[in-house]
């Protein structure tokens, strides 16, 4: 197959690389859960052989305090840039499994899009990327820039162990900025790159009451109810006008300027069908800001679960002994994951209803807010590529998700990152019933392929 | 084995009855899940089996708008009183199951106690009642008072078809009044008798936000998280005072007069031991009354369970589309279980956050408190067996829990129910580990045989 071009090489291997797609989707590669770690351990040992395949050199799958980070490069465009590969082979919790109208890990196509976990979040942006080397490796036999690929197993819990992983190797990640295959677009209908994302902590509640469930009559009105207790102490961390009540939580926030406001607000949002499709009757949130400014310019803290008590058919007049919650903050320039955490702890340790004792877990890591200058040259380089593609100019935009890369590789590699990922927020990732539009696999292919080539031509 | 005195006859079966309570513990006959529904039915067929055994005639499954009720009878005491007498053979759900030290549904004899689910609430009271009646039928072969049993497959579910049941079968279950084999005696050293209990109801809420579980981060601060309005909505049930915050909630409760403060007042209670036994690390509840105050005297709104969104391992950083919640009341007279349904309906319909759709679901039924003449002469009946059993005076004592029968026997029948129950409020019904303490087996047998004794001598 050598000789052909990328584009001749990818028309010929169509059926390939969706098929090559649907074997990664089916594999259980869920990092927050112990119970996967057989999908783990696979999903690392797929990708490392599909690198390989892909013509990718010194292939290994590296080792961290958590789950593996699998690595590759070819570095053999003597003169010319390097950009790093920057993905991700974990999925999130298939839960609530009942949801999905076909299995999470049997992949399937329907109307024009792949249903299945992580096809959109991460693996089909992934499988782009590396598809996009093929079609020159396996093609051509050789790639306009020099690459190196790191595809961590733990985006979807935080990126823990990323840091300490890039700090030890940074001398071997060196290059001149990161090329992100994560990172959705925005929306389906109009090309954009993104130029911010949120950061993000999470802890953990648990309110003790007696040490035994306990018969709510024989009880009840004599010692706390600790479900009574937590939604006391939740419902203490907003106020009336749905800012987060937390003592220290806006103090290092940076106050969006008028003219960075007044961008926002020229972005084309149109909040009744955003609002349609994801199925809500109307917005809510933090008083005195868009809609999307408050997704995209301010923090938020979410409630991501709560437990406790009896949850079956009937009922059960119990008052249990435990009741628990997850909590996550995103967050914004210039809060810090850790210094957050201790103000939400600092505000639950306060705030506790008396007759129940508290136990606050602070998840360890945690994300830094990013950004990207707006001028920078592999970010303008991403938007001609989608003007080309789409017929349209490409919009710099913001995100409320997070992406602990960013900070991460600028912090201890002092590389910006330019995220290029060709799946759509609409998608359903982190929710039942994932997936990833067919004709974004061959618009990414051919945007990468444009992106390789354009780049070599510039230097 | 005829000619046998009762007392006789019971020291000659005392492996049998408890060998019969290990198999009648072992049938997980739990009412509010239909998954049980074959235990349920096995617990009514063994009782009709063992009611037939123990002497009683008509012995009949009798089907209801629910599970069924077990009725037999033994009239042929000519001249004497007739008791109706009451328990259950259903059983709360085993959840958590694995805080049970032995399985929930295998009967466990350690340290003079038997660990099971329900062998405490109510099937270890209900063998009690049926081996005194053994002692007589089978030992001397008939019985000084008139008997019906009536042993209903729904009490911890509220008795919700035993009402309509007793009142299509008003003229059958005629007696002088009812004898409670449910209803566990306050302490395990002091002798009492419960003269009030309080009533009951019931509802479920769904809180619903979007349509579907949304990514936190790409949504985060865009639409409403249904947990953050579920724990507002929840938190305002109470107010800063431990008082029920519901609109109407306490105005039709009467007001205890100052005798019956000071008679509560006037039963001994080891507050810090109660608390050592529940392990609470202090009381909690509505400000100015008394722990035992609040537990008798006064209503209560409780959260039974809350769920929604993730509890698994590690976090995950969604916006579930709903979070639900079980709510009970215990009732005072002269307390409605629907009208204060009603109520606690409005006040969420009318402090449901924006943002957010609220669905009410009212559990149907519930349980009138209750109340027996402090001079009534069963109840004299059973203070003078317990004073003769436990060598001191009985004492009158309320009861925080619900016996829905109180009020249905009174409404339907016109009769007053004596609960004269050898289980202990301390043993874990529900909750795990779930114990029964045989020396009250023992208790109860003598007891049971005395008091028919003496009934049938004072007509």
């Amino acid at each position: 197959m050598t000789g052909l071009t990328p584009l001749d090489w990818v028309a010929a291997q169509h059926d390939g690389i969706l098929e090559t797609l649907c074997q990664f989707a089916a594999i259980s590669s869920v990092s927050t859960d112990p119970a996967y770690a057989a999908g783990m351990a696979e999903g690392a040992a797929f990708l490392a052989d599909h690198m390989a395949w892909c013509g990718l050199e010194n292939v290994v799958v590296a080792p961290t305090a958590g789950h593996p980070v699998v690595m590759g490069d070819w570095l053999h465009a003597e003169g010319q840039k390097t950009i790093l590969i920057y993905g991700h082979y974990d999925v999130q919790p298939p839960d609530p499994v009942e949801k999905w109208q076909s299995p999470p890990f049997e992949p399937m196509l329907r109307d024009g899009r792949l249903y299945g976990r992580g096809v959109s979040d991460d693996k089909g942006p992934v499988i782009v990327a590396l598809s996009a080397i093929a079609a020159f490796l396996r093609g051509a036999g050789k790639l306009p820039v020099n690459v190196k690929f790191l595809i961590e197993g733990e985006e979807e819990i935080g990126s823990a162990h990323l840091d300490a992983f890039v700090a030890e190797h940074a001398a071997a990640l060196g290059a001149d900025f990161v090329l992100s295959a994560d990172g959705a677009m925005w929306r389906v209908d109009l090309p954009t790159v993104t130029v911010a994302s949120r950061g993000l902590c999470a802890l953990e509640v648990t309110v003790t009451g007696a040490a035994k469930d306990l018969h709510s009559g024989r009880h009840g009105g004599s010692v706390a109810n600790p479900l009574q207790a937590l939604s006391r102490l939740l419902a203490s961390l907003h106020d009336e006008t749905g800012a987060v009540a937390v003592a220290g939580f806006y103090d290092q926030v940076l106050v969006p300027s008028a003219a960075e406001r007044a961008t926002v607000q020229a972005i084309p949002f149109d909040e009744p069908a955003y609002l349609q499709a994801v199925g809500a009757s109307e917005a809510a949130g933090e008083v005195g800001w868009s809609t999307l400014e408050r997704n995209w310019l301010r923090p938020t803290l979410e409630l991501n679960g709560i437990w406790g008590g009896y949850s079956g058919p009937g009922s059960k007049t119990v008052i249990p002994s435990e009741a628990h919650a997850k909590i996550t903050c995103r967050l914004v320039p210039d809060q810090a994951p850790g210094s957050i955490r201790d103000c939400v702890e600092t505000h639950l340790r306060r705030h506790c209803p008396p007759g129940v004792t508290l136990k606050v877990t602070q998840e360890p890591g945690g994300a830094q807010p990013s950004a990207i200058a707006s001028d920078h040259s592999g970010l303008h380089l991403a938007m001609q590529v989608l003007e080309e593609i789409y017929g349209e100019p490409a919009l710099q935009v913001r995100m409320g998700a997070t992406i602990p890369i960013g900070g991460i590789f600028k912090h201890r590699l002092g590389l910006d990152t330019v995220f290029f990922s060709f799946s759509t927020a609409d998608e359903d990732y982190h929710a039942p019933n994932e997936f990833f539009r067919i004709s974004r696999l061959h618009d990414g292919l051919r945007a990468w392929i444009r992106y390789l080539t354009l780049l070599g031509q510039a230097a």
